[in-house]
C-alpha cells in the first residue's frame, strides 16, 4: 500500500532530490502536511520563483534575478581580474572571504569525458568573448581542487594563452580532493594570496 | 554576501524543514535550479496539491484525498477491530504486512506534557465518538514503544474500559526504543499476532 496519491506524488518529488532516499522523503512531506496551507504555499511559491526569476548574469553566468548579476554591475570592482569557477557557490565562498575584488566567469560545471561534460557544455565561449574585449589582464582560475578541476585549468590556460592574459590558479592551500563550497575562509584567503602563474 | 533573493528564500525554505541544515538546503535549492522548468512547476504543483487535496479522513483521521479514507470505505475490513497508531506512516507500516484488516485511528500524536501535548491536541475526542457507535470490539493500540507511546496506549486503554471494549497494545516484537516506521515487517507481524489485553 502507498500513500494517497498527492501525497505519494510529494514523496516522490522530495526523492528526487541528489542524497535523498526514501525515508527522508517522506519525513520532508509529513513536514510539509503539518505546515499551515500559507507555510506550504509559500514553501511552492518560492521553488517557482527561484526557477522563473533567478536566470545566469549575461556576462559572467553567475545566479541574479536581472540582466546583469550585482558584481558585474559594480562599478568599483576591478574588471580586469577574473576569477573562474564552477558554480555560483564558489562564488559565494570567496566573496566571503573579502580579498577578492575583480569579476567572476561561473563555468557551470567542469570538462569531465566521463560524465559527458565536454568544451560545450561549460560556459567557455563565454569566456572567449570576454577575453575578446581585451580588458581582461589576469584569470584566477578557482575550478576545485580534483581531477575534474585541474583538467579545466589547464584547458583554460592553454585557452586564454593566445590573448596573452596572466592565468594563476588558486595555491593549494585548499585541501586536495575537497569541495571549495566546504573550504574555510582563512584557507581560502591563504589559496587566493599564494595564487600561482599556470 | 547571500545568493540573489529568490534563490536565497528558497534556501531557506529548505532550510526550514526539520533536519535540514543550511549546506544541505544549499544543494536542494540548486538541485531545483538545475531542474527544467516544468520540472520545477511540477515540484511546486505537488506540495500545493498535497497540502489542499490531502485532509484526514472524516472517521479516522488517515491522510485521504476525499471524505472518507480508502480504508475506511472498504467494505471487506473488519469493522469491530481498530487499531491506534499516532501517524499515516504507522497506517502504511502495519498495511504492508498484510495481517491486519481491521480499521485505524490515526491520533496525529501522542499524549507528551513536556511537549505540549495533551488530551485535546490529539484524536481522542474522535476516537471516544467512534466507541460511541458500540460497533467496536477490540482497540489494538499500537503507538510506538517509547514512553509517551505507552503512556498513551494506557490513557486509551482506562478510557475505553467503560465501553467494555478489549483493549489490546503490541506485543514487544517493535523493538523498545525505535520508531514504528523503521519496523522490519515480520516484527510487525510478529507483533501483531503477540499482542496482548492491557
Amino acid at each position: 500500500m502507498e500513500y494517497i496519491y498527492p501525497l505519494q506524488k510529494l514523496i516522490e518529488k522530495f526523492a528526487s532530490l541528489k542524497g535523498v532516499g526514501r525515508k527522508t522523503a517522506e519525513r520532508y512531506a509529513f513536514n510539509v502536511m503539518a505546515m499551515s496551507e500559507e507555510e506550504a504555499g509559500e514553501f511552492a511559491d518560492a521553488i517557482r520563483e527561484a526557477k522563473e526569476k533567478v536566470k545566469p548574469c549575461r556576462v559572467c553566468g553567475n545566479y541574479t534575478d536581472s540582466d546583469l548579476c550585482p558584481i558585474c554591475s559594480d562599478d568599483r570592482r576591478d574588471k580586469t581580474v577574473v576569477c573562474v569557477v564552477e558554480d555560483t557557490k564558489a562564488v559565494i565562498a570567496i566573496e566571503k572571504t573579502r580579498e577578492f575584488n575583480g569579476l567572476y566567469h561561473v563555468l557551470g560545471g567542469v570538462l569531465s569525458p566521463s560524465n559527458g561534460m565536454g568544451p560545450d557544455q561549460i560556459r567557455l565561449g563565454e569566456l572567449l568573448s570576454r577575453l575578446e574585449e581585451k580588458t581582461i589582464k589576469e584569470l584566477i582560475i578557482a575550478t576545485n581542487p580534483d581531477v575534474d578541476g585541474e583538467t579545466t585549468a589547464l584547458y583554460i590556460s592553454r585557452l586564454a594563452q593566445p590573448y596573452g592574459v596572466k592565468t594563476t590558479r588558486l595555491a593549494y592551500g585548499v585541501p586536495v580532493g575537497a569541495s571549495l563550497e566546504y573550504a574555510d575562509q582563512a584557507t581560502l584567503m591563504r589559496a587566493l594570496d599564494g595564487r600561482r602563474e599556470i
